[in-house]
């Protein structure tokens, strides 16, 4: 736990509780929670179970009387879906699971959550199940989520690579899925140049799934990053858990990068995510015949992503000022560059080798002379024109070419 | 000629004069000449010519006056920088030139006329020199700008050919700028194909520049097609001529597609003429690790064009109604797809060897037992649910993956 005014234990273990009997995401768990704090609305699920469950005749909390969307009708609907996990809650369990593998409860009313999260409103996080002992508030202060295919190219675990090392070197944690593909590249590089990762899990962080990558899971917490699910140890990862865990993704991502993505792809779910809760979302760009590429390009032309090539234009993304506006890749400022049009125009008309007078460069240029004039001034002054004997050739300093 | 009411000849030889006298684009002789018409226009350029051509000296026609930046001075300079050439002129020569060549001079005056180019206002070119004996006007009727770097790449190539062999099918002409590399491939494929293409060069019609395409613009020219250009045959091409020669090949296109191009590429400034004619802008994306791809992500980033990565894409970009939308690379339809989040839930929780009662799914699903039931019917009907002696387990018609 993060020391400070950390939260009573009655708190944590009622949000223990909600985190097991609900799936994530349940806004009416949310605003239940959000009402009547976690222990009242615990009890009120209780006491609401314990009468005949029917559908419609729960008595709405005083306090939910007049809220939104909070009917009474929705109340019950959602007090038989709690109610068959009731009977099985075992919070002091989870709490001693979690805290055995070096871990603990991160609950809103600690100082150390995670304000980004706060973005999701009434399907915020219960909880977060916590592996690791870095502060998370600390880690996730500047974080960028790096998503992206589970059957990736070489071609996507290359520009990973080099776009999370440009990241970690600037600052940021890479935060991701855990996953194989892309999201594993992303936190190996992320360790590999020592940087922090975070991986957000879908079932429990007692099961670093996928199995394949537990020793990548294990390396990132040793290596000082974390491990983090909202839902309690032992709880098995299921498709609408993914799909749910990559709302956290997106909301902890100051910007969430794609890197490929099929045109189905989870990835697009995060991004999608991202783009609800008005983060940026990049996207990279890879061959039209690759279908790793398929769903970057989807994302890119229905203008749900901007297009990202390296790192400076990710850093461009994740909003770190104006030093990172990618001119680097504007190439060699060339003798030529900032002419005026008739320069140009004179530029193509000057013989390489045989001297022309001003007369006849007036005519090849279709200037008047004293603009040939003045443009051979100009021309002159970059060694763009040579003058002999009163006639002009081209200069060395660069060539032309045409285009 | 095409037939029908032909402009007349002082027409021709005054507008013929016109494109040696001045530079592709130069808006003052559009305004003189689109108010004063060719002939008088050239009649006033002599006349001004043979007085003392001091700058704001020269009398502004009675028609001018009060045009929008037609004042007395900028004329007085246009006229100072036409007079040069005013010598040499000789149009009657220059039209039998492009006769001899099997072309013609295609005039605004004639009903053949490309109404595209009037959207360039006065940069409309002053005339066409055509090679070829297709009707212009039908030719370019229905034509895609097909564009790019000439230092293409082999994915470059591949790309640019299926794209415009399916424009083609689809009845489109290809228009390029006859160069190496995309703008060839472009060409040489629509020939292959047996559609139709136009070359607009820079440079003259009688030289088929670069002289390494000449054999595949002759085969141009001997498959239906044109070979295009607003200078007069003798011309030279020059980079000032290059760009503007950009402008038409933006403006005849219905839409203009960008395969590959660098950082620093005529074909972005194709692509920024077309986007000032509010025609629509395709790029396709590319391995960032590509510097031939890195001019179409430019454009991509900076809004300025479409991500297009297939022909049905293009052809979506060239505005051809709603059967192009590319719904065929949406993947097959899977027996999950539109479950309502209920069954999603469900089916994840449905074993899939040992059938389970509808009390430990709802546990499991984190749902109430009447949403388990009504969940399940709707997975049966779809066969992703067995029933077995009141138990369930997961139907076979499609596995889920994770993600």
């Amino acid at each position: 736990m993060t020391g400070g005014s950390s939260p009573d234990q009655a708190t944590l273990l009622a949000r223990a509780a909600w985190s097991r009997m609900v799936e994530p995401g349940d806004a009416v768990a949310g605003a239940l929670v959000a009402t009547l704090g976690p222990v009242d609305a615990l009890a009120w699920a209780r006491h609401t179970a314990q009468g005949p469950a029917a559908l419609g005749g729960v008595p709405v909390p005083e306090e939910l009387r007049g809220m939104t969307g909070a009917t009474s009708a929705r109340l019950a609907r959602a007090a038989a879906r709690w109610a068959p996990r009731l009977s099985e809650l075992d919070p002091r369990r989870e709490l001693r699971s979690v805290e055995r593998l070096g871990g603990h409860l991160l609950v809103p009313e600690d100082p150390a959550w995670p304000v980004a999260l706060d973005d999701l409103g009434l399907t915020a996080p219960l909880c977060l199940w916590v592996r690791g002992s870095a502060p998370v508030e600390q880690v996730l202060a500047r974080a960028v989520a790096v998503i992206g295919a589970r059957a990736c190219t070489a071609y996507g675990e290359h520009v990973t690579a080099q776009m999370c090392a440009e990241a970690v070197r600037e600052g940021w944690t890479v935060v991701s899925g855990g996953a194989y593909g892309i999201d594993a590249v992303a936190h190996r590089v992320a360790l590999a140049v020592e940087g922090r990762t975070v991986a957000f899990l879908a079932g429990g962080v007692d099961r670093l799934y996928p199995a394949g990558n537990a020793r990548l899971l294990e390396a990132v917490l040793a290596g000082g990053g974390l491990v983090v699910s909202e839902v309690p140890p032992g709880s098995v990862p299921s498709r609408t858990r993914f799909l749910q865990r990559n709302r956290l993704i997106a909301a902890v991502g100051r910007a969430t990068l794609v890197v490929e993505a099929a045109w189905r792809s989870g990835a697009l779910n995060t991004a999608g995510h991202a783009a609800a809760l008005l983060r940026p979302v990049g996207a990279v760009p890879g061959p039209v015949t690759s279908a790793s590429s398929a769903g970057c390009h989807r994302l890119l032309r229905e203008g749900a992503a901007v297009c990202v090539t390296d790192g400076p234009e990710l850093l461009e993304l994740l909003g770190a000022s104006g030093d990172h506006v990618p001119e680097a890749d504007g190439g060699p400022v060339l003798p030529q560059d900032g002419l005026s049009p008739d320069q140009r125009r004179l530029l193509d008309a000057l013989p390489l080798r045989r001297p022309a007078d001003p007369e006849s460069l007036a005519r090849a240029a279709g200037l008047a002379v004293p603009e040939v004039l003045s443009a051979l001034g100009g021309l002159e002054l970059r060694g763009l024109a040579v003058r002999q004997e009163g006639r002009w050739r081209r200069g060395t300093p660069g060539g032309t070419r045409h285009g």
